[in-house]
């Protein structure tokens, strides 16, 4: 990837004298922006374009051309990319559209520029998309009107964005933020050239940060998992954005999981397990590339400390903080005191509130400052200053003071929100201190910082996957019933419920007696998969006359409403202590595998979707992070006077689960496993149901 | 209030020489912001102060004085104010410190004010507060060093804050943002003139259109009540800002219902009640009062239209506005076709891709637009334009396309989000179309423009609370069992469970003949008001073998698990049928009085506090508006093959329990109904158990 961002000279095929066409605005940037390399118009009808020489072809340029910009009409794309090869060139960029995008034989030369770039190891980006930008180098090999007259600034930030759309509004937020920028690069029909490729780059290059991104559709799952440990291991933080959302989950599927699994929720999970930071809004994204691109120290955990000058503002970024899940955690008592006897007015729980009386003694701010630090050992500190940034005077003041206490506190991160003028910005950020206007996007840039943080310690201590149990049974070849579907995954070290199944009410009677009352009977069927929707589950059965009752109902109600059903007869299982019900689920992805599903609580992980996915393998402590991510988690810890569930056998059957999943990902469509009851601590935990669907169904 | 805002003379009370102090800078400010009545600084010991000839005492000056600032120390204000009042002055506003919020002397300085104010008629602003600012008349009563330099433009918003800080980097805020300001004011310790006072004025204020108000703690249910209706029947649009939400049901309480009852959340209630839009940012405050202050048309309901030139932001769009709730519907087949038609290669469903041809065709825009409001019948359309706002005659030529087709759509909304440079952002602006930056944003603003219009469109059809039933009971003076707090509401016209109270288990077993099998027997006892807690309830009673047994256990579990407890017997209570578990809870606020209660699902209440609350009492209507806010709602949809629940009877109740919660306020402290079970559709709905507690239990 080296000569499509490090070109020492470049050929512009397709060069146009009209600056406004597309073929013509690269050559014009180019030459405007300082770039230091040579220029090489391609143009077979002109002997100089735009005032410099033109050339037939790039074979007849007489130096190195380490890049060519084509922006020649599509049929003529794969001939300019010969010739390219043919000269040696390193990489091109191909601006110009009517491929796959369009399909037919547009489709066809795509195939071609795919080859061509396989065979020759030509680097090729698009077609179809927007370019490249350097900032460093000054090189604009985009056709963006974003990019006109330059107006970057060099910076620790590198962006890719599939959507050339996407891309070019970006850089124009870019400018007029006036971030600083690395790389950028719109990555279009990824003929050659994908996404994962340009996060890889990024992950290796020591002038990147921080990695912007938006992704539309990933095609190669190992390569992008790769480029993200990569990044992640590097010390690159990634912030991303994937569309989409609204569709997730629209249409009917054949099993819970699948119709939870859209695969907006499967990026999230994959977001998560590489700790990649999903932005929800543009505004986000650049406030996160923002707070990571500055050379802050990074902060150990998520205990915030909240240093304001309102009470108001202060209380709103509590709330912003606590609704983020910081940890807004008071000062000790004896702080608290030393904090009163300096300002009596002051608020000093956290938010410590040192009120507009700042203005009148700026010397609060470093003494609430060192007490934070000191003796309230916040990770980071968000500190609100109201106006204070229009004045300059007042603004570098407290900047020394800030300084002086950091000098001390090293490992420690501050955020500044105030109003603040463009030098009052400058010197501040000179300084490392990122400024915000708004003071609970402040909060959320530190909640962002926060997860970096979390994340990057949770990789170092990230388990192997377990092993996969050396009986461990094959998928079925068709769907069977639930008593022989938890067999399987009973092999494959999940935990289920003790279960006989009866064919008739005599052997009923006696597989009740081998388990012991009280016992559950349900319907033993394939076909009938939502059985207490006839219902085809009858709980809490106390004695051998009930039982026989109950079975003779159940094949009453399967002959009613399901007469069509092939039955096996009666389950007969043991009634299960109480628990907290969950469900545990695999969905097989076309693109990432198997992905594993987690949620609490039966119906309301379909009201509420409040689920978690991850890509399959994975170990404990992957498992252990989704379940603390679900908001249902809380019915695990036990409320109003429940024990609390045993958390430990949930994770190490999602893992058993995952590992299981991965290595039958060809024969698996889906896994319900609903419910799976997690009993009191120490007790374990149980599926009480289980659906395989094996992928060959159809 | 009108000599608060529109004075024609202003006395300055402790008015210095200096215009960095708290006295001097009003006179600074006013002095030179073009204020055209007159200015007369109160200070006995200069002849003249900037410049202006001084006086001794209001009392001394020649002419009329309608506004007095006070500026004096704390100790000296009463005897101005008194002056103040001598002289006829109409309103004062005490900027001066250290009364009720340092409490002692000061607080008894503070109730000095309010008799004074009480009993002359001078309305008084403050003490302990930043002051008022009329923009129009260019009146800067105000030591905030935000107003520095005026700065500001007049417009069609009005902000009044509790708190002087936040008001002030408000103000500053509004600068940067260049909105439009009328009136401002910060009400401090509220001696006098208060947050609903201001409310309330701004109501009546024919410069006026959006109130922006910062609220910390209301102190009179009633006139903030008549302010806000006051309000939204004149059609001004209402956005607030009350944070401490993190706070909320921290505390340990005696019911349900209160422990979920933080302040908060009542507040949340209020706001949604008389249709007040809460924003959770100061950006979102900031963003809506900007899409409320332009002349643009009121959106008749929440059908949304996305209009794009990119893919990707087309799709975050759509994510954010189904997030929000709003119908992005998509427009109907033979529309698509025609926008086909128009552009082979757009996106035609919604949202609308014109991609970055527009660039090159502008006409797409009116063409692509025209159909969207003539085909697809959207209520706002969002149009994203990426940087086109950045080069002034594309932006003008849009403009021009845009206004032409909204004179075919007068009723339409229509909101742009684009980066613009400074004089696009104007010429839009004059033109009526707002301009967002970010394109979730402008979603965001779309979304609270259709909050106003449905919460109008409420209130104008909102129906009168039912009557009490004229036997209603009036409510225990001590805790009774279930039982009699069931009599007792349903009295109110609130249906409940058919059940009888057994002493004896021979008459447990005549009462459940009487009523039926199967039954569900529970402990009757007014000190155990969490049953289930000691197993206390045993549910699916079959026969009378079965009932005798479970009533030995409860009696049993009773006598081990709560030996004190005084014990009425055995509840012997009809087993409900399947539906759907609510919980109706009331608590009785020191500040809004009887406050309901809505929450759907048990424990999922607590784990996600997902309720609603309101202002007893009210109708039908405002019950429906209720349960259509939590997210558990969609349990009484009927999902997965349930029928859909009762909703009328549930509306019903609610208002019910609302109406009698409001006629018995001074006796009740909280009532929980939990759980109050709705049958399917047609088959009504019950509760199931209910708690009492009154008011004067300690």
């Amino acid at each position: 990837m080296d000569p499509l961002f490090h070109p020492r000279a470049i050929a512009i095929y397709g060069a146009s004298s009209d600056p406004a066409k597309i073929g013509g605005r690269p050559l014009d940037f180019l030459k405007s922006s300082g770039y230091e390399g040579a220029l090489y118009p391609i143009n077979p009808k002109a002997a100089t374009i735009q005032g410099l020489p033109a050339f037939a072809t790039a074979c007849a340029v007489p130096g190195v051309v380490d890049l060519a910009i084509v922006a020649v009409p599509a049929p003529a794309v794969l001939a300019a990319l010969q010739d390219c090869a043919a000269h040696g060139v390193g990489a091109a960029v191909v601006l110009s559209s009517g491929f796959a995008e369009v399909g037919g034989v547009g489709a066809e030369w795509q195939r071609g520029i795919t080859a061509l770039a396989r065979r020759t190891g030509m680097r090729v980006v698009g077609p179809n998309c927007m370019g490249v930008i350097n900032v460093r180098r000054r090189i604009l090999g985009t056709f963006t009107p974003s990019a006109a007259g330059f107006g970057l600034v060099p910076g620790r930030i590198s962006l890719v964005s599939q959507s050339g759309a996407f891309g070019g509004y970006c850089l124009s937020m870019i400018r007029q933020r006036g971030l600083g920028l690395n790389l950028w690069i719109t990555t279009g029909n990824q003929s050659d050239v994908d996404f994962a490729d340009c996060v890889a780059h990024f992950a290796q290059d020591g002038d990147t940060d921080v990695i912007v991104g938006y992704i539309e559709a990933a095609t190669d799952k190992v390569r992008l998992i790769a480029a993200l440990e990569l990044a992640r291991s590097n010390g690159k933080r990634i912030v991303l954005m994937k569309v989409g959302s609204s569709d997730a989950g629209a249409q009917a599927a054949a099993s819970h999981t699948a119709s939870l699994a859209g695969s907006d929720q499967v990026y999230e999970g994959l977001f998560r397990q590489y700790g990649a930071y999903r932005a929800r809004s543009i505004d986000e994204l650049f406030d996160v590339a923002y707070a990571c691109s500055l050379s802050a120290p990074r902060p150990a955990g998520r205990r915030l400390g909240l240093l304001t000058v309102s009470g108001g503002v202060g209380a709103l970024m509590a709330d912003v903080a606590a609704e983020c899940g910081l940890d807004v955690a008071p000062m000790p008592e004896h702080a608290q005191r030393r904090l009163k006897e300096i300002l009596p007015f002051c608020g000093p729980r956290n938010p410590v509130d040192m009120t507009a009386q700042l203005v009148n003694d700026l010397t609060l701010f470093e003494k609430n400052f060192q007490l934070m630090l000191e003796e309230g050992g916040y990770d980071l500190i968000v500190a609100f200053l109201s106006s204070v940034g229009q004045v300059l005077p007042l603004s570098s003041a407290l900047l020394d003071q800030l300084q002086k206490v950091l000098a001390r506190f090293p490992d420690r991160t501050v955020i500044v929100s105030m109003l603040a003028s463009p030098e009052v910005r400058r010197l501040y950020e000179a300084a490392g201190v990122m400024l915000f206007d708004e003071p609970t996007r402040a909060v959320r840039a530190a909640r962002a910082l926060a997860y970096f943080a979390e994340e990057a310690q949770r990789a170092r201590n990230r388990g192997a996957p377990p092993l996969l149990p050396a009986a461990a049974l094959a998928p079925p070849r068709t769907v069977v019933n639930e008593v022989d579907a938890k067999t399987i995954l009973a092999s494959a070290g999940i935990p289920v419920v003790r279960e006989l199944v009866a064919a008739t009410e005599d052997a009923g009677a006696r597989c009740a007696a081998e388990i012991g009352y009280p016992v559950v009977l349900k319907v033993a069927s394939a076909d009938i998969p939502h059985k207490s929707e006839i219902g085809g589950v009858i709980v809490g059965v106390r004695d051998e006359t009930g039982l026989r009752a109950a079975f003779r109902t159940l094949l009453q109600r399967a002959g009613q409403h399901a007469p069509q059903a092939r039955l096996d007869g009666v389950v007969v299982a043991r009634m299960a202590g109480k628990g907290v019900e969950t469900i545990l689920g695999v969905v097989c992805d076309p693109v990432f595998g198997a992905v594993v599903m987690f949620g609490v609580g039966g119906i309301f992980v379909e009201a509420f979707k409040d689920v978690a996915f991850r890509i399959a393998p994975f170990g404990v402590d992957e498992a252990r992070a989704m379940i603390a991510e679900v908001k249902g988690r809380i019915l695990l810890t036990g409320l109003r006077g429940q024990p609390p569930a045993d958390e430990e056998a949930l994770a190490a059957a999602i893992a058993a689960l995952s590992v299981y999943a991965a290595g039958h990902a060809d024969a698996l469509e889906s896994i319900d496993i609903n419910p799976f009851l997690v009993l009191p601590r120490g007790e374990g935990a149980l599926a009480l149901d289980a659906l395989i669907v094996p992928r060959a169904c159809e």
